[in-house]
Formats: structure tokens, sequence, C-alpha cells
């Protein structure tokens, strides 16, 4: 009895999802569609983004801090929303803790392998993710004979906070980045940051139709979906109806962070709570 | 004796100056231009930068931990050398230091009250900047007659730091952003934000010939060596010649740094420490 009452306890436990900012909403995003059942408990580190530009050694103690907050959140699994934090820290901290773990780039890589037929892959991501070459190291674990291609797109950051989303200046900056491995001939993109798949029609536009863009956070929530159905995690929607279904918590500035999430979630942000995560 | 020696062991000792990043060596090349025997304790917050974008709150407690860490390096007095920082945090911070401590609000605001005509000046920088009205509460204090018009650029830093200096999307982005500003008349404006001085040329393209640009670098360090003077603080060079005159840290991504410092300095860094600023 105690036993099937802290599976059903733990069943109605919430994921934790965690980001450098607001780009980790893209994952959020793609949960609530795929797995609506599941609640969240997100966390955006906005006092301390972007995570893109620093060293491994700073994102693994921050990824560290935030997974100490949402352990206090009592949440079941979590999913690292950065590519940089994927990068850079899911290996080390996945040893560290007992619940299940999953981040961006996996899932991201293995759609891309199942997508390319010429073997050539693009990646485009922040520095941090594109210097770390965690792509390609993926990619070519399942097979050693695809070819990837990086460039790191600073500028797709910022412009995307800007809500410059459909705009000549973006089309520019996106011409510019992609130019380099346009030429290379690739078949298949890989959005490697978060942010990005706010600019898919843009990508799509300076890539041409024929080059397929996988974005990982869709399939981070289908992969994210068969992990729990796995750990017989999966949420039935039979207890913890009283909690909130959606909880957000932030680093700084609340109200910039819920403006943003009001305007690409499919579901209105109604508080968002700041903590000082230097104290987890 | 012993207080003429102390004397001049605080002469000899080094100013502190700090930013969120690199901006901040803008203000560094004119101390070190301006006041070339004054010695530099640098610090930039590279793990927590952009502060544009951060809350009053983050802001004062990030100010607060590294005027310790400067103070642990015996500076004798500190330059805010970010213009977030300058209008969050100087107020806060200066009531609970013993040493002189400057901005660089008030140096780029006086100059630009002097170089006025029409009385409009304009303001540029982050989004905090921006906001917080520093630049209008200081000028209207002294001339409540002067009309402040304040615009947010969110995407120079990220420009700036692409290096993208001379080039025709930072043209389109600076036009769209100072057409608002240009329509409004203005005869004199300050770059508010310590990145923006290496855009000077594509802003005074924008702008035009007849409007004044104000760079509170150069307007923080004849004020800070005028400081120096009335406190009888100056540097005469006959002390500490044995220690380092320029020291660079930074809370992450020490390599990066130095290769954009070394790219705008006269003079070449050899090393840069990276320290962990929240332990302070």
């Amino acid at each position: 009895m105690e036993n099937k009452k802290n599976q059903v306890n733990q069943n109605s436990a919430p994921i934790g999802i965690f980001d450098s900012g607001v780009g980790g909403l893209t994952v959020a995003r793609e949960v609530m569609r795929n797995i609506p059942l599941e609640r969240i408990v997100y966390f955006g580190d906005t006092a301390r983004v972007p995570y893109g530009s620093k060293s491994k050694e700073t994102i693994v103690r921050y990824s560290r801090q935030i997974i100490r907050f949402l352990m206090t959140q009592g949440v079941k699994a979590i999913v690292v929303a950065c590519n940089t934090a994927s990068a850079f820290a899911l290996e080390e901290v996945k040893k560290e803790i007992e619940i299940p773990i999953i981040g961006v780039v996996q899932p991201g890589a293995k759609v891309a392998c199942a997508a390319t037929r010429n073997k050539k892959i693009g990646v485009i991501g922040t520095e941090g993710t594109v210097r770390s070459q965690i792509y390609t190291k993926v990619i070519q674990e399942w097979d050693p004979k695809i070819e990837v291609i990086g460039k790191a797109c600073p500028l797709f950051v910022p412009l995307v906070e800007e809500g410059w989303l459909k705009d000549p200046v973006t089309d520019e900056v996106a011409y510019r980045y992609l130019k380099e491995i346009k030429e290379k001939n690739i078949d298949t993109l890989i959005l490697g940051c978060t942010h990005y798949p706010l600019l898919r029609s843009t990508v799509q536009k300076v890539m041409g139709e024929n080059v397929t863009l996988v974005n990982p956070a869709y399939e981070t929530a289908l992969e994210l979906k068969n992990l729990l159905y796995q750990h017989k995690l999966e949420n039935r929607g039979d207890g913890g109806e009283k909690e909130l279904k959606y909880q957000f918590f932030v680093s700084d500035a609340a109200d910039k962070f819920k403006q943003f999430a009001n305007s690409i979630l499919p579901y209105d942000i109604e508080t968002t709570k700041q903590i000082n995560i230097e104290e987890f």
C-alpha cells in the first residue's frame, strides 16, 4: 500500500526543466503539447544568462546549483533544456543524481542521423555548443561516416530577444552565418540552440526547402515521454491535482520573463517567482 | 614618519576598475592614456555578463561582491566602469566604503550639459541604463530645462563582441535604433554604454557631423585624475614599482577576455586571472 501510494506521489510529481533563460521555454512548450498530463517546474537562470560564451567549469557549477534547487521542488525527472549545459554539464551531473535526466543534444542528434541522406549534417548554436563539438561526438558515435559542420551564430539569441523574428536585418545576419555551411552542401541542419526554433522560417528560407531542419526541443519531448514510460513515471492524472500544473522560477527579472513566456507558450503564465540561485 | 610611509603606500596603491565584462576596458584605456603613472586592478564579471538586462537588486549584490574583491587587492579608489552598475548601484555602495568611488554617469552627464546648445541631449545605452533614467535625473539636477531622450540599443553589445564594427548590418541596426532620437533634433549624444565608443564612427555617420558625441570613458578618466589630486592620492611613481602595473581579473573565460583586451588596449596583457566572484 505504502509503495503504491509513493508511486502515485512520484507519478504526479513534476518534471524539472531548466535553461539559461527563456530559450528552454521552446522545450517546455513541446512537453506541454506532447505530454499534456505532465506537470512542470521550469527554472530560467536569467541572472546569469547567456551560458553560450561561458566556460565548462562555470556551466557545471551553475547546473549543479539549479539541480539542487529543482530537487527541493520534488521533481521526478530533469530535462537540461539548454544546449550549452547539455554539452558541458550533462555527463558530469548524471553521475550525481538518482532520478532520470536528459539533455537536448542526444535526441536532436539521433533524429538528424535518421534524416540525413548524404551524410552531411550542419549544426548551428552558441559559441560554447559549437566549440564543444558535442553534436559531432554524439553523431559520430552512431555513424563515424557522417560529416558534421558546426557554425556559431552569436547574434541569433539577441535578435530573437529583440523580437526581430521576420526582419531584413535578421535575414542578412542569417545569410552571412549560414553561407559557409550552405556551401558545404549539408542536407540536414540541427537548430542547436533553444532560441533558434523561433527563427525557423528565416533559417529555412536561407537554407532552401531541400534541407531538413531538426528541432531538438520537439525530439526531446518525445524522448522524455519514452523515458517516463520506461521508468513507469508517467503522470496518469490521478494525483496532485491541487498543485499548480506549471510553475516558473527565475534568478532575475521575473516580469520580463513572464512577458516573453506569454508570447511563445500556448498558455498564459500567471506568476513567476524569483529566487537567489547562488544560495543552492 | 609612519604616516608619511603609509601615504606613500597609499599613493602607489592601484585604482580598482570594474565592469560586467570587457566594455570597461574602454575606461581602463582612457585611464592608461590620461593618468599613465597610475596602477590598475581591473575586474570583468564575464561569468555574469551582461548587466544591462538585469534588475537593480541583482546589480547591487554583484557590485558589493566585486568591491569586496577589489578591497582585498588594496585599491585606493574605485571606478564603476559600467553604466548599468553606475546607474543602479553607485549611490548604495558609496555609503558602505571609505575610499573614493566614482561611476561613469556623472562625468559623462556633466560634459554633455556643457556641450549642448539647443538643450536636447540623447542617451543611448543598455535597457537597464535607459530604463533607470539615470542620465535624465543627473542632467536635470544641473539644468531642469534640458530635455533628455533615451534609447536602448540591445544589439550594439553583441555586434561589438562579434567584431562587426564597420559593417552594413551594424549600419542598418544603428540607423534603426537612432532614427527616433535623430528626429528629435538632439545636438549632443551620450554613448551611455562602455562598448559604444567602439561604434563611434558608425554612430557619428548616422547622426551627422553636427551632433557632438560624448564618451563618458574619457570624461571619467579626467574626473578620476581630479579626484586623486583632491584626495592627495596621485601616484608619483615613487613606490610599488616592483608590483605589476596593470592586473586583470575575470569571473570566467580568461583567454577570451585577454584576446579582446589585446585588441583594444594600447598595451599587451600577459596574464588574466580567473576568480570565483561568488565567494566574495
